[in-house]
């Protein structure tokens, strides 16, 4: 087992109308002036921004908005942020939305906070000192980044995207109302869900020691999104399957799920992050269409926590090899997201990368962590091109 | 499933000589004049009392010391620590122990930071407005105060045991090095083990609503817990065994398993701090003691989330009737604690209530919660007289 340490403060309130207590949680937070930062127009018409923009009114909190985060949230929509923030001597950011609006106010909130060119800390040419504190109001369950201290942005110039981690960014509050999920498209549901998978597969792939108490929590919460996936492709209304699912999304991504691992492996987000950093694809469909080809990969070498994710997750009990159970496992895995109408190629999203992109994306990858792709097997760029090849 | 809030903003340092973070985490904190506060020689003994002074020390900050708690912690200790903390001018309260240190830890921040007469907060005369930030050096794995709002004290006047609940009370830091809880004695580990599950079971019996994934979550800590207590009564210095019961501690009290539940029942619990607090028992002890009463009285009449117990959390897979099928769940967890050398009668305490004093016990619960007890059914005083009675 390895030693951790775990800190989540942010404040959750679940359940229905949850946003009617934003009032209050504005109230506990002391702030004077918000940035108001979501994405396009489904926040407006649903009426949820009015509703915000009401509660903002009578508790008295002057704001200014910013709107137009896109999927893979830009940079330059970034730093209109923080200068907005700058000058409007913002103490506070409300992201309404989704992962990418969540994402785009941390990244904001890094900007403002540690002065300079946000983009610096996304390079780790210089550390977070600070960060703005923020607020959540989610929309989409997917990201995990309501209760997550990470954020991901997309450069245009040259579209890297890249991650930025610290513990100033964790959100201080976060409303999580099922319902407001139930107009999401079913697309962008099955996608939610893959990365709220993806999320706990990536601690359960550990390299080394790991906790019994973590796996069996981790099993229960991949065996919870699974099932609840399949019943909203059925039944996209169904409250209490959207709820499963919004919870799951927050917990697997805020440190539970990989509490006395060694961290877990995330080749498979640095890998997708730079297919849809190129090819703009949604990040959830990015992952189901290259996670195959990673676990094949690496199970080769390392099928022992293949085998423990056949058992224990997908609940198979096969007689064979440890090669043939892991394998079997990792059938079953894209056999639940083919069922969820995720793709498990690349060739699936629509797009066909050639043979100098996928190089291109491998040196990328390798040149924005500063050395090879995960730990379960650490990846060099000639394996992350075989692994790009495998998923085609 | 029933809407909920989940804060949990204690910072966790898990793991192999945790308590060499003490400094840092002091620093975090900017705490200038912290109480000390402990138990009796087993901290001194081991020298972890002196580690600690010596961190402070090497951190400037000053600090006054509070020994002396004991189990089922005392209301004059915590007059005699809240007085000191005024005089003092303490603004950090550090407590080294287990549960009893931490509650009694918690109680003088209520009294410091609320002012008046803390008795009166638990009395429910006075609500909790402030309590001086807590944090925790851990050395049994039982009651999860490391993580939750809560505390228990029993006043000597009387022998009254009253909990007294606030947000403000959650520790800031709880560092928990499983190594520290190797040279317990096996009653007392055993006794955590009971509590621990206890924390989560209570939470497991709730009356309406629930969540699927709080349910698998419960499940899985109270099959890890299971299992590593009976490891653990064989192999006493098993470090993993320890740490997977002490993380275990934490998550069962923090909220976590509670989640979409409507709070769980918790008449077990005020049951036994009736009899602890004139009998003065151990908690986990008297816990094991009177449960099987308990869940017999009210599974009588609703034995549904008792046949999930006996399913998801006993294993059982039995062909008989609802009624049938709870009772063997219970008799199963029965049979666990008499493997770990936990009582399942009052007598095996080595106490027998007097039929007055088991009425003198009900109506004690009843006052203290002003209103019945439990939520699965409310249980009024005639029917706490006769739990005592089944579980004697």
């Amino acid at each position: 087992m390895n030693d951790f340490t775990f800190h989540t403060p942010t404040k959750v309130v679940f359940g229905r109308n949850a946003e009617s207590k934003l009032g209050a949680l504005l109230r506990e937070q002391g702030c004077r002036k918000v940035l108001l930062h979501y994405g396009g127009r489904s926040a407006e018409a649903s009426g949820l921004l009015q509703r915000v923009r009401d509660a903002l009114k009578a508790e008295g909190v002057g704001w200014v908005e910013l709107g137009g985060v896109v999927p893979n949230p830009r940079l330059s929509l970034v730093y209109k942020g923080v200068e907005l923030g700058r000058e409007e001597g913002v103490d506070f950011i409300l992201a309404v939305g989704g992962g990418s609006v969540i994402d785009s106010a941390k990244a904001i909130g890094y900007g403002i906070g540690s002065g300079g060119d946000v983009w610096e800390l996304f390079e780790r040419k210089r550390k977070v000192t600070a960060c703005t504190p923020i607020g959540v109001i989610l929309t989409i369950a997917a990201t995990g980044s309501e209760m997550s201290s990470s954020c991901v942005i997309t450069a245009e110039d040259g579209w890297r995207k890249l991650g930025c981690t610290s513990e100033t960014s964790r959100p201080r509050f976060a409303i999580m109302d099922p319902a407001l999920t139930m107009t999401l498209p079913d697309y962008q549901t099955a996608c939610g869900c893959v990365d709220i998978l993806m999320h706990t597969m990536e601690r359960w792939f550990y390299a080394s020691g790991g906790m019994e108490l973590t796996d069996r929590i981790a099993a229960s919460l991949m065996r919870t999104v699974m099932k609840h996936a399949l019943i909203l492709r059925d039944d996209p209304q169904n409250y209490e399957s959207r709820a499963e699912v919004m919870w799951a999304g927050a917990l697997s991504h805020n440190g539970l799920t990989g509490c006395g691992s060694d961290g877990g492996d995330w080749a498979p987000h640095k890998i997708e992050h730079e297919l849809s950093g190129l090819f703009d694809v949604a990040h959830g469909a990015g992952l189901s269409a290259v996670w195959g080809g990673w676990a094949r990969y690496v199970s080769r070498e390392h099928p022992e926590r293949f085998v423990r994710f056949a058992q224990h997750v997908m609940q198979l009990s096969g007689a064979g090899t440890d090669e043939e159970m892991a394998l079997e496992g990792i059938e079953a895995f894209e056999d639940f997201c083919r069922a969820i109408n995720m793709p498990t190629s690349i060739r699936e999203l629509g797009i066909e990368p050639t043979e100098a992109q996928m190089q291109e994306m491998a040196e990328k990858c390798i040149a924005g962590l500063h050395g090879p792709a995960g730990k379960v097997k650490k990846l060099h760029a000639e394996d992350i091109v075989e692994i790009f090849k495998m998923a085609l």
